[in-house]
């Protein structure tokens, strides 16, 4: 056998763990009788340890070096490379580190739990100091086994290629923009005759249904996944088995609605993947861009489009027998356009989310350099809000408090929000270009020519390519900041 | 550490891997979507190899000896009595046998889905030889190993320390029983007027509903398990989260329903094991058919008592709708204790299943024994069905092609079903001598005196003593076949 066919064989089999616990997460998001909590940690965690001592097997050093001597096709070759990425970051740092972080990383999120609910941040800081510091010390570990610097080194984990020196100038470009750009939005939404609110109930039944409905006009094969319902939405799973999942609120339908758009577009790239090379590395999603690309491009350029929201209007409107000024097309697109300056990111609307993006970005840049200290978080926090969306919380809560992920040491994950919305810009204004009929269908609710753009030039591709070839393959160039502002003038100014 | 101690850390981590193997095979059955099936079969393959492994390591052989001269404490001394046995069977039979018997049952069974339904037994006949033939060798490694006699061999993997010499004359005594004893019972049903039967259809959403509120009175911690559906009824899981599944008939719900009540006490068994030693070989239920005991306990002793006959009937009645005579506790109790020849095993009554099992206890062991070939099932089963139950079917279909056991290899098994049928009548005896409020309480749907019997005397144990002192201690005795018989005869011709 050839190292490069006993390293596939060895990632085949990684990913068999990998993907047993994808399914052990979900059930207990979803499934789980509450009994089954302290037995399900105890497997998950024996999996991880198992997962982690096969991604640092000591044979896998020398079979890597091996296979860069054997003759291999582009995407062998490309599998390759990516083995080797997965192994660089699984070796690099030592173990007591990655355990006394993720010690860390429990305690400070469970501190968290409480000092967010007292808004209390006094209580939170000694922890978050812990788990900042370790950070830096992985990040630093990371930085010399991959030659990256410490902040792209952690960000290379999430996004594979991901570089501050890329990423900068997009968000200072649209953090120049946004400020008069929200204020222009804000006036010109303002000027317009009131919002007709939807009245409920809207009963979880119904909703289920449409949700259902709309999965299956947007290609969601339910032979190959399921829709379920979780306390936060999510999808995992792959290839031939995607499970999303949503949370119903009866007295508001548009938010699960959308969110089950959001999570089908992340579930179309899944089942997209290419199928000859599932549970390779190669055969993956490209990175957390790229997943959020697919998401967001489903969710706010096609999900929002005006074509998208008249083939919803009446759907909705005779599912729930609603009747009158708040059901029309045109009313549901302002409510599905409605820009607000708030202070929670995941309540933020499109307009808005890039400055809350930007803003921790800029914040974790900072702790990981030592530049900024876990206490003087809350101040920078506000000074960062003001400048950037132009109003600040009053509490820690509504504040620095409001995210999971410092908590356990997620840093280098924010941006791809953030790439996520830009990407997703970009390509739809490719897919439309290349295909005219791509908006009309989607006034049908036939997502069919689109669905029928993103499988060669994206979905298909897996991690063939490195995202910025990805995206330049798909789309003429690589990421471009004006398309996205382009959009966003477009349908918030121009409409 | 101890010797003791890192055999308990071992056979701890190999508690998750089985753990998370149960909720994959419960997703499978009761979730998965069909597009799941090849990537789900390598998961389930991979994680069983990584706990073969585990249960065969290398350093086990020595532990297991180096605690033998550690100071334990009753259950630390059963714990280590239980690891030995795993060990001894898992160790017993060469990797390369094991492996080529699992290729022989996937073939056969392969091929036995569509000899069956073909009524070609001379389609099956060759591969099941095979089978047949490597069972014999590892049926000769495990007695080697184990000091036993091969047909023993095999059964102590589902009944440990289940003994033929043992059980040939509570068989026997039951072959000799039964065929007039049956002729008895079904002259006097038919002498009584006949039977009206219930009119559906029973919508399933009205079973799953009667279905949990039985459950319910029954004991069943929702916080600590659930109930779905599936082609194939059965409960998995343990301690914090046991699943039970069942599969609804819209034309009868009488089946469902007494099928919820079976899994039902299954899975309160595993709720009620040691919480303690849960993960550990002692604190795991004691062999199979201690579990079809508690199965078979609140299926055929408790459920189809006149007691809780006369709880239901009304409820259901009310649930469905029902009126008229076929609604009567007296009519539901004739439905659910009608006897019948038949053909089908999993279909057969309380008085004809002892004769499906014993018939098939002798065929096997004859099989093993190089007394019958393959060629010869299908007269020889013709031959035992005439003798035992007076009637025997036209093709193999409904002979002996109609279950699946033989097929992957599983020799041994059957006698658990009559063994648990057996045992659950006396347990059943014992628990009502000791506390005369059980039955009363099961007319008013209220398990709870039953259960707080079994808990102490049965579920608490675990593993502790081997199953004929476990018996001994709950009831006095070690398995009485006169018991069972009383109760059939009490039943069936004295009520």
């Amino acid at each position: 056998m050839s190292a490069y066919a006993a390293l596939e064989s060895h990632y085949a089999r990684m990913a068999h763990i990998s993907g047993a616990l994808e399914i052990l997460h979900w059930d207990m998001a979803a499934m789980m009788p509450e009994g089954g909590a302290d037995d399900r940690a105890s497997q998950l965690a024996t999996l991880k340890v198992m997962h982690h001592q096969m991604a640092t097997d000591a044979k896998l050093g020398e079979l890597l070096s091996a296979a860069e001597g054997e003759p291999l096709d582009p995407w062998q070759a490309a599998n390759l490379r990516e083995m080797k990425r997965e192994w660089r970051h699984a070796t690099a740092v030592p173990e007591a580190l990655v355990e006394s972080l993720s010690k860390a990383g429990s305690t400070c999120e469970m501190t968290w739990r409480a000092a967010r609910k007292a808004d209390d941040f006094a209580a939170l800081a000694p922890k978050l100091q812990i788990v900042i510091d370790q950070v830096r010390e992985v990040a630093a570990a990371k930085a010399e086994a991959l030659g990256l610097s410490p902040y792209d080194a952690l960000m290379d984990q999430y996004e594979p290629g991901g570089r501050q020196a890329r990423i900068d100038p997009l968000f200072d470009e649209l953090a120049r923009f946004l400020p008069s750009f929200t204020d222009e939005v804000l006036a010109a939404q303002a000027a317009k005759p009131p919002i007709v609110e939807l009245e409920g109930p809207f009963p979880v039944e119904t909703q289920r249904a449409v949700g259902l409905e709309v999965m299956g006009m947007m290609g969601f094969d339910f032979s190959r996944g399921r829709l379920d319902v979780s306390h936060h939405p999510f999808c995992c799973g792959s290839g031939g088995d995607v499970r999303i999942t949503t949370r119903y609120d009866e007295a508001n339908f548009t938010k699960a609605m959308m969110g089950v758009v959001h999570e089908t577009g992340h579930a179309l790239y899944e089942m997209g993947l290419p199928e000859a090379w599932r549970g390779q590395p190669v055969g993956a999603a490209r990175g957390m861009s790229a997943h959020e690309s697919q998401s967001l491009l489903m969710e706010m350029q096609a999900g929002r489009s005006v074509e998208f929201i008249q083939c919803l209007a009446p759907r909705v409107k005779r599912a729930f027998g609603g009747d009158g000024p708040a059901w029309t097309a045109e009313n549901l697109y302002r409510i599905y356009t409605r820009v607000r300056r708030d202070f929670i990111r995941v309540d933020a609307d499109e307009v808005t989310y890039p400055a809350h993006v930007i803003l921790r970005y800029r914040l974790e840049k900072a702790m990981l350099s030592g530049d900024l200290q876990v206490k003087d978080l809350p101040g920078a926090w506000r000074e960062g809000m003001l400048a950037l969306l132009g109003v600040a919380p009053d509490t820690d809560r509504d504040g620095c408090m409001q995210d999971i992920h410092w908590m356990d040491g997620t840093l280098g994950y924010f941006p791809t929000y953030t790439l996520g919305a830009m990407t997703a810009a970009q390509l739809f204004q490719a897919a439309c270009e290349a295909d005219s009929e791509i908006k009309p269908a989607l006034s049908r609710g036939d997502f069919g020519p689109l669905l029928g753009w993103l499988r060669p030039n994206m979905h298909g591709l897996g991690s063939l390519y490195e995202m910025d070839a990805l995206l330049t393959h798909a789309t003429g160039k690589p990421l471009d900041v004006e398309i996205f502002k382009a959009h966003l003038t477009a349908r918030y100014l121009k409409a």
